[in-house]
């Protein structure tokens, strides 16, 4: 349909299948999990849908925040703003070729999250597998999905140029963010949601929540943890990258309850520096783990696993779902990119 | 939804909701008379639900148009990333209130995306009134409407960073941006989207294909040479903003093709030119007069307008629905604001 309007359009298709080729396909693994764990059939059509329409989501969401946070980089290659920044200097366009990029990164992300709410749709016209009742209450779930994660988002951005204002309570914050943008969004709505489309009982469904509300924010600690910790040849992101983005990550929150004056002033001046160098890296890390703020995260991190192992050993599921989701807990929580 | 997130949303909502208030309501006008001209109930409930969806869906292209084009303002209000670069401001947090802003409207354009997308399927569960073939045939009409915005836009970018460097064809390729980016979706889709869901005849459907793409042309002409030409204090927009955008319009390329050397000249180093004062925007106006440009685009409107009408003529709809679809041919082209 792009393609019809002109050939010109022809960057934007390629873009979207260049960066739809990247990911760990968390979310559609878990919606297909949720789906077989409550005993759906393994061959069903619509869970491919529903699955294209989370990973399209997904694509949407992090070509626009790669775009607000200036990140260079996504999956290991240029973010697509950047790319489209490319494009415009080797055309030797007119005009600022980062506004340029900027320009189509935004309209790309539009489309992909239009094309995502358009395949979710084509799940419920596949037929007799799915009836439409379990759509709509799988569709219930993605609406709530979609608000939260932009309001999350929007937290996010505020709490980063606000944050430092009003220390008391950031721990909270950062955890509310956490949780909308990123937890509920990671694990517990695409698993929900395939409870959802296979008909599961309400007891089944309210067990999917508290595991994946759980295992979501264990896998977002891990994540804020490979931020500023991580091995860039295995994260794709350069080292420190979350610390000269200025995320206000829980770390961060935690860092700064227990920081000496002395730590709390070379956070505020140097966490969220563009021009943030290896040295820079290096002492704010030390912060973290002197103030003891990775200790606790890591704590809470293995918390929060335990929380999900519980729940996943009282829920009500398959063998094989049992299985999957117990190998999830560890691919989520204990890796390393 | 939003707000249980964090009271710290409500800006996304109290935008989101003043941003509504405005407007022509052009497209939900369209839906509800294709509808009605075929035979649809006037108190039908899901035709208030396919006309929020469009409403929403055309806020969010604006909001991101606005911040892509770096308009300041929007029906005579600020733009949204002004208004959230000056809530930044006034709240005196950190970093860049021109960056906060443009993260707030991307993220809120992204929200209002996807409430048109929700909304949209509420007229489905909406029950008896609309049956699911009808609001499959709609649906589909919406999904090829959005990605042709989607690419239309972008083209339209494109076009303004290379239109200049290959001028011939330049008519022909600003008036496929016209008819994607905006000519079929204000009239035709809306039209086409009503009609389906009252289950018109195919006949019936093509003459609103043909009556809508002629008419939502000339809407369009009509809208460039308002951006040129245009009384501020109606338009809400300031004097020859289009200029200083560099929009490439139709005018712009017929202008083009029979302007002088001088004439082209000034055109290459004038328009898009942000800092384009009043005596610019003379200028500019004297060769878009001068060389016929404004009298083709006249012409071609008029034409456009009299195809409309005979289109009109020609389909087979009930009384109220001829009489309101031509009243609403002499406001999308006879108006001055």
């Amino acid at each position: 349909m792009l393609a019809s309007a002109s050939p010109r359009t022809a960057p934007l298709a390629d873009a979207a299948a260049a960066f739809l080729s990247g990911g760990k396909h968390l979310r559609p693994t878990f919606c297909y999990w949720g789906w077989r764990a409550a005993g759906g059939d393994p061959a069903e059509r619509a869970l491919v849908d529903v699955g294209a329409a989370l990973e399209l989501f997904q694509a949407s969401a992090l070509v626009h925040d790669d775009l607000i946070d200036g990140s260079d980089t996504r999956r290991g290659r240029p973010a697509v703003h950047r790319r489209f920044a490319a494009l415009h200097r080797s055309a030797r366009w007119h005009g600022d070729a980062d506004a340029f990029g900027s320009a189509a990164a935004i309209l790309l992300g539009d489309l992909m999250l239009t094309w995502s709410a358009e395949v979710f749709e084509s799940a419920a016209s596949d037929g007799d597998g799915v009836d439409a009742a379990r759509v709509r209450r799988a569709r219930a779930v993605f609406d709530r999905m979609r608000t939260e994660v932009g309001g999350g988002q929007y937290l996010d951005v505020v709490e980063q140029v606000s944050g430092a204002m009003t220390p008391e309570g950031q721990a909270e914050r950062a955890r509310t963010v956490i949780r909308y943008k990123s937890a509920r969004y990671s694990v517990e709505h695409p698993l929900v949601m395939g409870g959802s489309l296979a008909g599961a009982p309400e007891p089944l469904l309210a067990s999917y929540r508290r595991f994946g509300s759980a295992l979501g924010e264990a896998f977002q600690l891990r994540d804020d943890i490979l931020g500023v910790f991580g091995d860039p040849d295995l994260t794709g992101k350069p080292t420190g990258d979350d610390l000269r983005e200025g995320k206000r990550t829980l770390l961060v929150a935690y860092a700064l309850e227990r920081a000496s004056t002395a730590q709390a002033e070379l956070v505020a001046t140097r966490l969220g520096d563009p021009t943030l160098d290896l040295d820079g890296v290096q002492a704010l890390r030390a912060i973290l783990v002197d103030t003891g703020a990775l200790a606790r995260v890591e704590t809470l991190l293995a918390e929060l696993v335990s929380d999900a192992r519980a729940a996943l050993d009282a829920a009500d599921v398959t063998d094989d779902g049992r299985k999957a989701l117990s190998h999830l807990v560890d691919l989520a929580t204990e890796r390393t990119a």
